[in-house]
């Protein structure tokens, strides 16, 4: 398990780092809910990346600090944002901010946090500023513009696959991707280097939310650590519902559409619903889908000049990120 | 009039260029809201203030586009974000962006806009770029915090003077001498002449700001353009609410705090505030008070070393913002 010691820890570093960073200043009532969301814990998977990335690439990993930091940041303020936007009450089994405080809060706590994250980057000589900046400033719009796809779907009912697999992209494998690039571009690699660990978070970033899909419907509970079928109950378009539709015959389609214009929320319609993916080999072709998305990522590793040694440390995070499923 | 024809021109420049820089892109739900914010109209005060600048200390003031772009569209983005925070229906005689749409379009779009802002610096070198940079994310973490310190007053009853023209500092008048000092970045001209540019606009921009207060309470309706005693019916903590709570003796101060606790909302208690403070010569102070931070800003003007017909341009500039009252 050396791999896992590596990635707990950087993980420590930066947790030790964030802590020392994060401090709650005047005015208290804007400082308190970053600091409480910024401690809420989680995988801190972006920023362990960035850390990692620049190591496996001969950087000086203090140096990743402060984007990794701002990546943290970035994420954080993305899901006090969207926690408003879905109405959701709890986020890693606490209170979410606008629940907590109130809207005008999370929404101004929210932008406060946007902005520390560009601050984050100020330690940066003005070359790799620039570099990095544009690098965010691109990702950023990114992560907004997938959140309004992800919002514009709920009320549309001619999404096409492509279209998700954009909206994924945007709203979460992109940040995952610059989180990497953004290590690369800190060790000082070549554009080629950096585009092509750039490509590998982005096909893995895909895969895993592919994953999720998969789970959500055919995980173990036990082990997905959420209730299966979350996303049957409440309708959610995602890459099984979306292909279902493109592939299944008339009479499976117009169930299926029946079943997500009904409002009737019962372990019934889990499993039936669960029952009609099965029978048109939904769950085949998802575990090629997410397969091909890994192996897309992997390949990419094979075009970088680092050792052998290293690529196996990539490989062996992207295989443990996806070892739930396949 | 010829210094007006100078703010037309910069205004008509800048109009221009908005248009042609602004378009309606995919997605059309995240990108309408922005483009009817941006087109709202307003003063432009902000991005002629960049343009003037930069011209007058010798800059090319086509380089001060993208600049002075940031500045408004991030004024914008406040302008959305704050409209959801205090309710307001109506911005510029038109339907805010959340009441047009809705909340959740209106956080989104308004997030997006901040991106949008820090992406109009990529045009600058990386060494301006980074001085640009800098100075912005200052700036827009004051104008958030100040913004705080707004909400925070409504419900304190101890707020200080020194507190007040922090929170008016912070939540308008950086964001005016920011723009002024991206005008002197961009000119290239020395630290000091870009700091002191900077306290002018941050002097005059107090100034305007109490200016405010003064004219809601003591203005003529029909030059104001707004209802006079919108202050006081709001039970608004303003400079003259301070200050007369600072001076009056205990009968006006006690019938002042019962009618700022009551939600009497007549004519009547803005005729008879309006006398309070006119009894305890609180229209003196705050013109006292509106005249100092004037002449402040005027005296740093002195320090430059700009031709002595650039700082009258600068000094017309200022009278004209105040010639409302003195």
């Amino acid at each position: 398990m050396h791999k896992m010691d590596l990635i707990d820890t950087y993980k420590e570093g930066f947790i030790t780092y964030l802590n020392e960073k994060i401090k709650v200043t005047e005015p208290v009532n804007l400082y308190e809910p970053i600091h409480y969301i910024l401690q809420l814990g989680g995988k801190r998977l972006r920023p362990v990346l960035t850390l990692m990335t620049c190591e496996l690439f001969n950087g000086t990993v203090n140096e990743a600090y402060d984007a990794a930091m701002a990546i943290e940041v970035f994420h954080n303020f993305t899901l006090i944002h969207d926690d408003i936007m879905d109405s959701a009450p709890i986020r890693r089994g606490k209170a979410t901010v606008h629940k907590k405080w109130d809207v005008n809060t999370g929404i101004l706590s929210g932008d406060t946090m946007m902005i520390m994250a560009y601050q984050c980057f100020e330690s940066y000589e003005p070359i790799t500023f620039k570099k990095l900046m544009l690098l965010f400033n691109k990702t950023s719009l990114e992560v907004c513009e997938g959140q309004q796809l992800d919002m514009d779907f709920e009320t549309r009912n001619d999404v096409s696959i492509p279209e998700y697999l954009k909206m994924i992209t945007y709203k979460t494998s992109v940040l995952v991707a610059a989180a990497m690039k953004m290590g690369a571009i800190i060790a000082n690699v070549d554009k080629n280097e950096a585009d092509a660990i750039y490509d590998f978070g982005l096909n893995l970033g895909i895969a895993f939310q592919l994953q999720d899909d998969y789970l959500d419907t055919f995980g173990d509970a036990a082990v997905f650590g959420k209730q299966i079928g979350g996303d049957i109950l409440e309708n959610k378009k995602t890459f099984l519902y979306l292909k279902a539709l493109d592939i299944c015959k008339d009479d499976d389609k117009q169930k299926l559409l029946d079943f997500y214009t009904s409002n009737q929320n019962s372990k019934n319609k889990v499993e039936e619903v669960t029952q009609l993916f099965t029978r048109n080999e939904l769950k085949g072709i998802i575990i090629h889908e997410i397969e091909s998305y890994t192996n897309k990522a992997f390949e990419v590793l094979e075009s970088l000049s680092i050792s052998k040694e290293k690529k196996e440390v990539f490989k062996n995070f992207g295989l443990s990120l996806m070892k739930r499923t396949i």
